[in-house]
C-alpha cells in the first residue's frame, strides 16, 4: 500500500522536513478512547532532540488533532495529526540541491522524481517524518494499555559499547520495561549509559557519527496474533520497522545466533506450570509460525551511523555530472539511536493494534456508551 | 493483506501439507510472457528434497497451470498453480493431534483455530507451502530476465561452518551468481560445501538439526525501485522473506555490523566513472532511503535449525493439559537452509516484479502483439 | 485490489470458460464453520443452466474443496474451491479468434492483452466465472445464517414483463424471501412467471435475447454495517455487483425515483414502537450515510440482454481489420437474469460477511472449541 | 480499504463539518505536474454554495497544500490538502445531539460509535467532506488533461424537470462538455435551467427539498481501462460515486432501460471507418466486460432530495428513547444536485487516473526533467 499502511487501522503519512510541517492520518481507530495527553507528550518528548548529543534544530513538536477527536475522545472517524515545522534553516540545503550527500537518498530521489522532489533537509525522506509516527503510535499504545499490553526498548549497543540484555525473568523484565519507558536515554546499565553518551559527544566533536542496536520486548500479547501466510507477526513488524530511516537489520529471538545452535539446543520446550502452558525458554522471541506464543515478543533492530557527517567526503554534483568534495554544514544528530528507540516502539504498537483487531475485533476495544 | 500479497501483482497462497495439494494464484501478470519450462523445472528441482541430507518424503512437485496460461504464454488473467500432494503419511501425525511439537506452531494454532486446524504435518503452516511460492517466483524471474535483472543466493553459513562471502567485484559477482543458480547445494567454496554436507549428515544421524545463513544479491536492478514511506525496498523484501517458515532475521549491507562502524567508515561515497555515477562502496546493500541505488542489492537471511528433531523433548498434551515427553517420528529435514535458498530467491523475485511495475508500468513488460 | 477483493475475507477468482476449470480462493474465513452441503448444492443448482430457456452446455459444477476444509469444517486457512470444465466445445469459438462478437469484450481484450488472451468462450471474462462466486457466496451465507441474517432476490422484470414488488410488510417479506430462495426461477407472481418463461422461449426461437431487473432484500442485518468514507455499504455492494458480467445499473431504495419526490415525501421518519426505534418507511433501502439502519437492505440490479445472439450482426475482423457479418453459433443463454439472481445473492453475502467482520470481529463468528 | 481508496494513487479523507476543517491526503501522484490553480479554483468554486438556491453557510474553501507540492509542482510525495472551516454555527446542532434528524445518519452513527461521534452538522458524514474530494479530483483532472481526456456532467433532471440528454454526436458532445464545465448550474437547455432554479427557490420557500439526476460523460479514454475481475470500470466508478452522500443509484449506458430492449436492439455493432474500428452505437456507455471500449464513458447518477428540511417531522429522542417532533433549524441546501455534479466529476477523475496508471504506468505521466 505504499504510503498507507495497515489493514484494520490505516496510517497515512505526509510532510517534508522543511515544508509547512509533517503529519499523519490514522483511520479505523475504535471510538471512545480517552486521549492520554501525558502519555502522548511523554512519547513526543522522548523522540525530541536531546541536549548536546543531538542536533541543535529545536522543534516544539506540538501535536494538533485536526480531526477525529471530539471532546477528548476518539470518535471513530479518521484522526489527522499535524505537527508544524518551526525551526527550518533551508539555506543550509542550497548546496544539496546539486551535490548529493553520501549515503543519503539525494541522488536516487533526484533520478526517481526527475528533480521535482523537495530536496531541503531530505524532504519527505527526512527523519522528521517519524514525529507523526510517534504521535500515531502513542494512540495505539493507549489502546494496547486497555488490554494490559506493555512494550519498551533500550539501547543494547551504541557503536561498540554494549548494554546488558533484557532479563529473561518475567518479573524483572516487566520492571525493566517500565523503567526504560521513563528514560530519555534508555540504557539498563548506568555505567554503559555514560560511556555511550560520552562516545556520542566525542564523535560529534570529531564531525563523525555512530549507530547502534535497539532491543525491544512486548509483554502480555495474547496468543495467536499474526495471520498466515503473508501477515506473520515477524513480517508485519519487520515491514513497519524497515520503514524507519536508518534501520538496516532486524532479528527475532536468537536471530542470527540461531545458526550457531543445534535444533536440540534452540528449540523451546514446553511444560505445564500451575495448570498453565509454559515455554521453558524463549529462543524464538515469542513467535512461532508467524504467530505470537504468549511469551514476550523479543527482537533487535540495528540503526546505521547517521549519514550526515561534517567530515570531507567524495561525492558528485548531480546537475553538472562531476566529482565534488563535500563538507556538510547544517545541524545533524551524531547518533539517532536513542531517538529512534521511541519510533521503534511506536510502529510496534501500531502493528500490534492492527493485528489485534484482526484477532479480537474492533468491538473488543470499545468502551462504555457515552 | 494477510493471505494475499502484492500491489501490482497479487500472490494468494493455499493448501496443506497432507491435504490434496498446495497452490497459489498469481494475478496481475502482464500478458505475453512465454513460459520458460526449463527455468521453472530447475527452480522446482532445487527446492526439492535432496539426497541423504533431506527428508525422505518424495514429491514429484509437478506444476499444473489451472488457469492464466494459454498456448504457452501468460494471458494477463490470473494464473492458478496447483501442485498435488502424493507422498503423505498422515498416520505419523496422529500423535501430534494431541501433543504439541516444541518450537512448532501446533499449540498456538490449536488455540487460535479452536482445534479446527488441519494438524497433519503442520497443515497450512507447513514448509510445503513454499513449493507454489517457488513456482510463482519462477514466473517473476522470467519477467525480470526480460529486463536483464539477475538474482541469486548461496549458503553463507550452515551451523558454524562459513562459506566465503560474495565478491565485491561486480564481474566476479555476476559469475558467482550464475554458478550458484546452477547448484543444488549452493556454496562458493568447494571445501566448505563438503564440510556443510558432512555436518548435516552427522546431525541427521544424531536425530538433531541445524540452521544457517543465506546471502542474496540482485544485479542490474534499476535505480529508484521502492516506494516511501511504508513500501521501502527493505520493508517489502523483509515482509515477504519473514513469511517463509524458519526465517528469524534479515539484514541489508553491513547489517548488524553497522553498529561497529563510524559514519565516516560506513558511508558510501560517490564518484563519476566513465561518465557514470558510481558508489565507491556498497555498505548499504544497494538501498538508500528505502530505494534501490543501482548497486547490487545485498542481504542476509538467517534460518533457524529445523524444529522437528528425533531427540526426546519435554512438551505438553493439548487435550489433556499435562506434561509429555515426545520423540518425533515421521520424516524430517535435518537442515532446510539449502532448500530455503530457492524460496528466498523466489519471494525476492516476486517483490522486485511488484515494485518494478510501480516504477516502470506493466506496459513496459509487454512484448510484441501475438 | 483488482482480482482479489475484500478486507477481512479475501476472494481471489481464476479460470476460463474453456480452460481446465474455474475456481476461487476465499481467505480469512473464521474457523469452525460446519459446511452445509445442502445449502451449497442448492445454490450451485440454482445457478445452473435450466431447461429449455438456457444454454445447452451442461456442467455438473461439482464443488471440490482443494484446501481450507478439514473433516467438514473450515479450518481458518484459505479455502480453494475448484470446479472443472467438462462440456467445452471450443471449436465453436475458432471463428471468434478473429471476429469480434458485438457487445462482448472480444475486441477490447484483444487490444489490452495484445492477442494473448484466451478467446474461447470469453475466456476469463465468461459468465462461467460466476460458478465459483456462487460457491464462495454459499460459504458466506452459512456464516450469515449463524447471525440470523437472511437474503434473497426475485426477478422484478424480464424484458417488459413485471413481477410484483417485494412486500413492505416485514412478516410477508420474510416468507417471500424464503419462498424465492427455494425457486429455480424466482418470481413472486405465478402468472408473470409463466409469461416470463414464455417470453424467453420465444426470443430463443427468434435467435434473440432479453435482460431484466433483479430485486434483492437483506433481513436482520445489524445496524451500523458499512465504513465511511469509501466503504459505504452502497459502495461495497455496488462494487461487487458490477463485477458480475451484464450488470449495467444498481439503485437502492427508491433509487432513480428519488428524483420525482420532494424531501418531505422521501424522508424516512422515525418513531418508538414497543420501546424499539422504528423507521416509518424504508425509502432509503435500509442504508443512511452508507451504514445499515436496521431496516431491510433493498436494491435493484439491471442485467442487459445477453450479448450472444444468433441473428446476423455487423462487426469487424480483428486480424484483417475489415468489416464482417457474424451469425453466432455455439450454445447461448437467451436470458441470464434467472441465473444471475443467485450470483447477486452470493456477492451480496460476501460483502456483508466482510463488513460484518469489520463491525463485530472475526471472533464473533467462532463457534465452540472442537 | 475503508477510509483510504485507490491502488496506484491513494486518497485518504478526514475532517468534520464543524471541526477545524476538512482535508485529504493524495499519495502516489506522479512527480512533475505543474499545479493549474485556475482549474483548481474553478472546480472549488463550482462546488460552493451558490446564490439563493443554496445554504447560507459561506466558506472560502481556500485550498492549502500542506505537503507534496514544491515550487508549484507535484514532488511525488503525498500531497496533503487542508481546507479550514470558517463559518460554523454549531449551536444550531445542540438539539441534534439528542434528536435524530430523519433520513440522516444521526441515529445509526450514535449506535455505531456509542455516542462518541462528532454530531455537529453531521460530523464526518457531512457533505462538507466533498470539498477536499473536489480538490483531489482537480489534481487528477490535471493529469488526465495531459492525455487529452475530458469529462463533464450536467443536471439531467431536477425534481421532475428534465434537461435534454447529452448528444450522441461526438463533435457536439465535446462542445457540450466544454460548456457544462464552465457553468455553475450546468444544464444544456436554457429554458429548463431557469425552470429548475425556479423549482429549487420554490421548495426552499416551502421548507422542502428536491433531488435529481446527473448525466456524466468521459471523452478520449483509451481502450482497455479497467481490470477484471473485481476492478471493472463500472465497479470502481460505482464504488467511488456511492461514497458521495445522497447518491442512491447509478446506471451505465442504457442502464435500467436495457430491460426493455431485445439483445438485437441493445447490442452495439461494430464497423471499420477510415481504417479505424468504430462502434455503431454506445448503448453500453463505453464499457464492455468492465473495460473501456474507446467510446465515451456514459453514466447517470441519482441524488436524493436533501434530507434536511424545515418541515415538521416525526422522529425520536435518542437519549430519552421517546417520540419527538422536529422542525430543523440551521442552514440547509434545498437541492445539492448542482453542487454534487462537481463531486461526481471529481471522483470520476480520481478513478480514471488510478486505473490509467494500472494500464499505462506511472512513468507515462512523468514530464521533462526539471
Amino acid at each position: 500500500m505504499k504510503n498507507t499502511w495497515g489493514n484494520n487501522i490505516q496510517v497515512t503519512i505526509f510532510g517534508e522536513s522543511h515544508g509547512l510541517g509533517v503529519g499523519v492520518v490514522v483511520s479505523g481507530l475504535p471510538a471512545g478512547l480517552k486521549i492520554d495527553n501525558d502519555l502522548l507528550n511523554h512519547q513526543m518528548n522522548k523522540r525530541k532532540a536531546y541536549g548536546k548529543i543531538s542536533t541543535s534544530r529545536t522543534e516544539s513538536d506540538e501535536v494538533i488533532f485536526k480531526s477525529g477527536i471530539f471532546e477528548g475522545y476518539t470518535t471513530g472517524a479518521p484522526c489527522c495529526i499535524w505537527i508544524e515545522n518551526q525551526d527550518c534553516q533551508s539555506k543550509d540545503y542550497e548546496k544539496v540541491k546539486e551535490i548529493a550527500r553520501p549515503s543519503h537518498v539525494d541522488y536516487v530521489a533526484d533520478q526517481k522524481y526527475l528533480g521535482y522532489q523537495d530536496y531541503r533537509g531530505g524532504g519527505h525522506f527526512s527523519g522528521r517524518l517519524t514525529a507523526p509516527l510517534v504521535a500515531a503510535g502513542s494512540l495505539a499504545m493507549m489502546f494496547l494499555k486497555q488490554k494490559g499490553i506493555q512494550l519498551g526498548s533500550h539501547l543494547l549497543q551504541v557503536h561498540q559499547i554494549k548494554d546488558d540484555s533484557f532479563s529473561t525473568e518475567r518479573d524483572v523484565l516487566e520492571k525493566q520495561v517500565e523503567k526504560m519507558n521513563q528514560e530519555y536515554f534508555a540504557v539498563l546499565n548506568e555505567v554503559k549509559r555514560e560511556e555511550m553518551k560520552g562516545k556520542i559527544s566525542q564523535v560529534k566533536e570529531d564531525n563523525d557519527s555512530v549507530g547502534g542496536i535497539i532491543e525491544t520486548v512486548v509483554l502480555n500479547l495474547p496468543i495467536g496474533v499474526g495471520e498466515p501466510f503473508f501477515d506473520s507477526l515477524e513480517s508485519r513488524l519487520a515491514h513497519a520497522i524497515f520503514s524507519i530511516g536508518g534501520v538496516k537489520g532486524i532479528e527475532f529471538g536468537l536471530g542470527f545466533q540461531f545458526s550457531n545452535y543445534l535444533g536440540s539446543e534452540a528449540n523451546d520446550e514446553m511444560e505445564m506450570k500451575n495448570n498453565q502452558v509454559q515455554h521453558c525458554s524463549n529462543h524464538n522471541g515469542g513467535i512461532l509460525g508467524g504467530l505470537s506464543t504468549g511469551m514476550p515478543i523479543h527482537f533487535k533492530t540495528v540503526i546505521k551511523p547517521t549519514a550526515s557527517i561534517g567530515k570531507k567526503q567524495k561525492t558528485i554534483n548531480m546537475k553538472m555530472n562531476r566529482d565534488e568534495e563535500l563538507i556538510l554544514e547544517g545541524r545533524h544528530d551524531p547518533c539517532i539511536v536513542h531517538r529512534a528507540r521511541v519510533v521503534v516502539d511506536s510502529v510496534t504498537a501500531l502493528v500490534l493494534l492492527d493485528l489485534l483487531i484482526d484477532a479480537q475485533g474492533k468491538g473488543s476495544f470499545l468502551g462504555e456508551r457515552r
